[in-house]
């Protein structure tokens, strides 16, 4: 696809909207394959779009009726504005909404930009000592935020990760902030997993054999010979869930947050005669606020994960080395410099 | 293998047990895979064995220390005890108990016999307009209520059955009693799907092709347009795995009871993007009471299910009965007669 | 309080909304508390305003955006409407909205009127087998839902209710519904437990005696000497939450339905120590559809509730009739004749 | 009550039991009740008997089939044996068992003597690196774990904690290690909360006023104006018990862990209106290993609680200390020196 910078109308805010200055917006897997691809899962760009929504920035104009908020706050962005009408959204499960306007899911625009708008109560107020990329950094923070609690991870839990890149990073750092006793992660990059030790898995497994039950066998020897309760999959390789569903204890919970292929082999006479539940994740729905908490009490730190950084004239260098996938996280300064 | 009637010595009851003299014991698919087969799963037939796990009976003698039972109750058998000391038990998960012995489960002896022995609080006792044959199928029918409390099935849910075999009925029936508004249930045979009518399907629907995608969308017009919230597969087939995840609501849940091959292939992205949970059912734990409460309220009538009834002595042909599938549910009287 | 009938302006309909032409309206107790005292808790009638909120009508107009619904469509109200941007209705808790406007709730007008406008997700289309009258009844009847669902009845749950007053009669009705097994009433009055006995409850229980240990006693004698597993609390007598702790099974829940004054000394050891949990119950939120279930599968059957009726002139001789309580509900047609 | 130190027989382990040498015993509040008046609640002391029950030791000896513990196992004893077979031990709720057998619960001895046996799996084997003393106390941590579990403290959870004794310490430092965000701890001892803050605690109040909404006014005031979802009462007093209520956000808990009077006069529609639930927590179930995961992990340090140590031949003094309740927590020492 074509990427450029182009200059566009500043959007206004409507009734309940906030104008936001954009000042950090990180860039995610799903931007790269809309980049590279034009397209993810359904969604298809089919006319010139705004990428991007792990976006920081000041709030710049009220629209009418917004009392939350004063310009000059600094904000995280919820990127994703539900209904708020259907049944889903009504029983607090706005993720499921088909209504949805998520940001930079075609035909929506994103945030890499220097403003948008949105409903003010998808602007979460960052304390002061909260940076603007730790606050972009909230949007993938969240996601494994969502996955920790609908995987149930609390004291007591031992948990396995698999995947070493930025959502299984901030899953196993989610993972230890809500309790978990020990966490193991695994990936097919050593480079990753040193990385990953660095932020505080306790242990790193490399996948080097395409055996899954000896990958699981291995799991649970890493954790002294206990199973995990609990498995978070951030790969979306079959490989990866198939192996999650070998390893977890039985009665356990294999939370999936990698998307890959649209179908896998499970072994699935294994789930069902342990009890092991294979509970879907999707985005994340009130995961904002927790996932806030995890920064402003120091619980989880994601500052050493952004180990590139662009300014928004330089988005297709920007791109280009996310593409590379040589470092964690790529983040792009919005602000005029 | 070789399936004979014999004398066996008749087992004396521990402390805190209770001796049954078995009254009626119903055929499982499990006994018919023994049978034939010779193993099933992980466990193997090594020796001589007695089949059967289905039964009801009447205490004929009391353990030291028996204080819930006498002598003459007419009680249904819970026929897997398990250790009643591993975290899983004191959790309450007790049937994922690792050193569970289930009646019929090699290298255990089941109760296709005249004379047993278990654990008091393992017996139920029956009102007495509860028949003994009734009592031997709250076995089954605890399998269809833990199945729907698993997969959360209440007022207001509608519920998909995939599998009209025993098990898929009292799993119909038993939806109806936990309050679905709607019940929808397939298979590939047309007379299976004729009787679950008559015992109370809402809908029925003959699986005669093998696009999953369109039997998914029948499945959603039948129920004028809605999905089912709730699907419980009790045919084990792959293709009704893929349909069920197909045809479940985004945000509900696929429980897994039928067991089958090993693996499956399964629409995973599906599954996960909108949330659809995949639930295992392993047996059932704490689910006699309330399957027994079904029956002696009559929310739920299983008589009818029980189509061939055979005498111990002719065991051999209640079994060649059984697995010539004409029927539903075989009965043996095990009683002296 | 002075109570007219007058001439109002016809509500036009917002975006969003529908207009309603209110066929039939029942008379709740917080509107005889409103009409008598001036005030309930901390509403307090400052202006002239409309009673009424269990209503039910015809859509008679379409605002901008309306596809749910057409004009013509019958219809039962939700009445309370919350703001959709806070965290409790974010999280589907919206009936702790702090900005809901609820109808007939001081500011606010209520539905004792022949047209009004509300957003149209809060109109429940009825099925043409559900009468007018019926749809006005969903709003008690989702208290009563809302009540089993945060209680927890299912199969196999033995019910307490006391109370056997509109709520009551419809906790007791809906909890059968529910599954529970058996369900046992109270009341101070002779001729509403007859009524209830009629409605369907399995046992009735006349409170005759100000010893709340000795009614938890006649409550387990009349189970066949099981506690219940859940209590729910439709009278907001202080004597009765006294009784529903000692008689409710430990591990159980208590909840609270009724409000009576703001204060109650409750044996709180008692309920501590056998883990009776006290659960506030509080209107009801995503409880219309299910509510709707019950009626429209004949679950539950409202129509012998309805005692009195009248038309919307009539309106001052219907609350008359409601202050004397000798009926059960009174119902006001507000079409014009 | 008269209290002595005695030679009693030393006990030998039935099947499944282990003997072990005890090594530590706090005294709990419980123990202090029973000294001085010789009851508390129903329990009774009749006939001679030892106190006890927050223990630690060495297995000294194994029971027939005992394989999860060999002889010299350092181990945590957790006091509470329940039957096993009531249907409150089998769904997993053990600690309301009415045939519980609680050491120092009369008519059963304690473990404040040099040996006692217990079955094995309510034996937990302590790593190298805890120490007797912190296994002692993994007993109370058990309570304020159970506490925690069941008010559902998490990640972004504020929370407030009435009372500053052990329990309430121990409930703070546990409600911090399951992620909330916030703590604030109320007493009416300002050297109490003065060590609270030591311990950990965001936030101390003390109590000097008998206006509970004035409390709960400064509670809010305390975390920022935002109320907590979560209060643990750990005092037993009436006035905090209202408080807690108060206090407590819409949709949150109140757990009551504290026993005093049989009777509170509660604020119960505040809490209904609001549905703040009252949630009650008897000791603990299922509790010990996220307890022992709490030391092990070092996210709970127990060891500045104990503040007063003594030997088993100085149980008088040790008993007189705390009966001072100058300090907070008393050990005794019960090897033989």
């Amino acid at each position: 696809m074509d990427l450029r910078v182009e200059k566009w109308p500043i959007p206004e805010p409507k009734d309940g909207e906030v104008q936001v200055s954009i000042h950090s917006t990180g860039i995610c897997g799903s931007d790269l394959t809309l980049y590279s691809k034009g397209f993810i899962g359904d969604f298809v760009v089919r006319q010139p779009m705004i990428l991007g929504h792990e976006s920081s920035g000041i709030v710049s104009k009220l629209g009418k009726g917004v009392t939350n908020l004063k310009v000059g706050d600094r904000v995280a962005l919820e990127p994703g504005i539900p209904c708020r009408r259907c049944e889903f959204c009504k029983i607090g499960k706005y993720n499921l909404c088909t209504d949805m306007v998520f940001f930079s899911a075609p035909p929506h625009h994103g945030t890499l930009t220097q403003f948008t708008t949105l409903p003010s109560d998808f602007c979460f107020k960052l304390p002061d000592h909260v940076s603007m990329e730790e606050g972009a950094l909230l949007e993938p923070l969240s996601v494994a935020v969502y996955a920790c609690t609908r995987a149930g991870v609390t004291i007591g839990k031992r948990v396995l990760v698999a995947g070493a890149g930025p959502i299984g990073l901030l899953a196993m750092m989610s993972a230890k902030a809500y309790g978990a006793s020990e966490v193991v992660i695994t990936d097919i990059s050593q480079s990753r997993l040193d990385f990953a030790k660095k932020m505080g898995a306790d242990h790193i497994l490399l996948v080097d054999t395409k055996d899954v039950r000896e990958m699981a066998g291995r799991v649970k020897d890493s954790l002294g010979g206990r199973m995990p309760e609990i498995t978070i999959e951030c790969s979306g390789a079959e490989s990866a869930m198939q192996m999650a569903i070998y390893a977890t204890k039985s009665g356990g919970v294999v939370a999936l947050v990698g998307l890959g292929a649209p179908d896998a082999t499970l072994p699935i006479v294994d789930a069902a005669c342990r009890e092991v539940d294979i509970r879907a994740v999707f985005r994340y729905c009130n995961s904002y606020p927790s996932a806030l908490e995890l920064l402003s009490t120091g619980r989880v730190n994601v500052k050493p994960l952004i180990t590139d950084r662009f300014s928004i004239e330089q988005t297709l260098e920007a791109y280009d080395a996310a593409m590379g996938r040589s470092g964690i996280k790529v983040m792009i300064n919005c602000t005029r410099q």
